[in-house]
């Protein structure tokens, strides 16, 4: 596996973040590890930012380059692959991964296309509704005593990980016949799914509140692949018929 | 292997930091992995200081409890094992280990007692001297084309995979029959050996610069053991009383 390729190939999205100086830190350790696309959800301070730029130090070309969208959803746009970098169990996720095993599932999906890598708020992390637009809930092991990672120190970490996983062999190469869905792919099965069940009647958004969140736990294990998605939506496509 | 144990015979050593708010940033990428001992050797900057303590969040703690000494040699003293990071090649330095394989060394050591793990100054490094003071240069893999790696962002990737060493089964344990020399053991072998061989007229100090790194650099690798330096101590004190 090409190193500059797959490594290029990771999208690092920060999601409302509050601290200049953090995105600074993050581009530089973007870089050090030879990442390079920045994302940036709707910011909770200014950018561009002189703080941001003196702690970029000389990564200020990943800055430059970074794109500001409103939503997380549009910072996904394209990609393959989503993971969502939380600190807390959330009820009903799909099953958490560790950095290390993540890092090394984010590369050999790169080889597919795009995938992207999900950080939140310094102080909040990512909503539930973030967490549940992503494929895969990701930690980094911490002390259970003081779990304090700073924001810049997290992305350090995974892009470290990311950099290792993709200089190592790592995981057999997936079979060239397996073609991933892509997200946007995946959004549009669920809306799908969503009408389907809701004229089937089986879904009443005021009394099955539960519901979507175990099937997006259901469906979001699968890595779902384009020909599956054909094969559902053609299946609700002839409930939807009858 | 006890996981609290391991880690709290780390000493994290930073060897002439010039910015307070890297100190902090270490202290709190330290404890979010479970680290606590931070030794500063002749500090460029002011310590304690107000930076430092914003950096450091709820770490507080380990700066409350930093030690500030005038050398490295001190900084080292009652370790068993001490190790460099290093960003750059070295001559005649002990052969160079990657981030990874060196925290599985050092927790494997960290059995015996206590072990060093020494980051230098943001912008020059350690010097030969005190990387010739550590058993073991230290490099994380970085950019080829952007290596700038902040000394905060080191102490955390490092710190990151101490933990993870310590989590990890790790290499076989050591047979309980090998008991390493300390680091002042070591040295002592050295000015032992210094002297005899000043004494014998082998080594002269102005003609021969070049012999003292070169045998560093050969017992450097060997990972003396306590009986050996009494053996090789023996030797040397019976060849002085010819």
């Amino acid at each position: 596996m090409n190193l500059e390729g797959a490594l290029g190939r990771v999208r690092v999205v920060l999601s409302h973040t509050s601290h200049p100086g953090n995105i600074g830190a993050a581009a530089r350790a973007m870089k050090t590890m030879g990442l390079s696309e920045l994302v940036l959800v709707n910011p909770q301070c200014e950018f561009p930012d002189p703080v941001a730029l003196a702690r970029a130090a000389g990564a200020d070309d990943i800055l430059a380059a970074a794109r500001v969208v409103p939503t997380l959803a549009e910072a996904l746009e394209g990609v393959v692959f989503a993971a969502a970098m939380t600190a807390r169990r959330r009820e009903l996720a799909v099953p958490m991964q560790w950095a290390r095993g993540a890092a090394c599932e984010l590369v050999q999906m790169s080889a597919k296309g795009t995938v992207a890598l999900v950080f939140g708020n310094e102080i909040y992390g990512l909503s539930n509704d973030e967490v549940t637009l992503c494929h895969m809930p990701v930690k980094i092991p911490v002390s259970e005593t003081y779990s304090s990672l700073n924001l810049g120190a997290a992305v350090q970490v995974m892009s470290y990980e990311l950099r290792m996983a993709a200089l190592d062999p790592g995981l057999p190469p997936v079979g060239t016949e397996f073609e991933p869905a892509t997200h946007d792919e995946i959004e549009g099965f669920y809306a799908h799914l969503d009408r389907a069940i809701t004229a089937s009647g089986f879904f009443n958004p005021v009394s099955s509140k539960r519901l979507w969140p175990r099937l997006r736990r259901l469906f979001g294990r699968i890595r779902l692949e384009k020909d599956e998605i054909n094969i559902l939506r053609g299946m609700l496509s002839a409930f939807e018929k009858k």
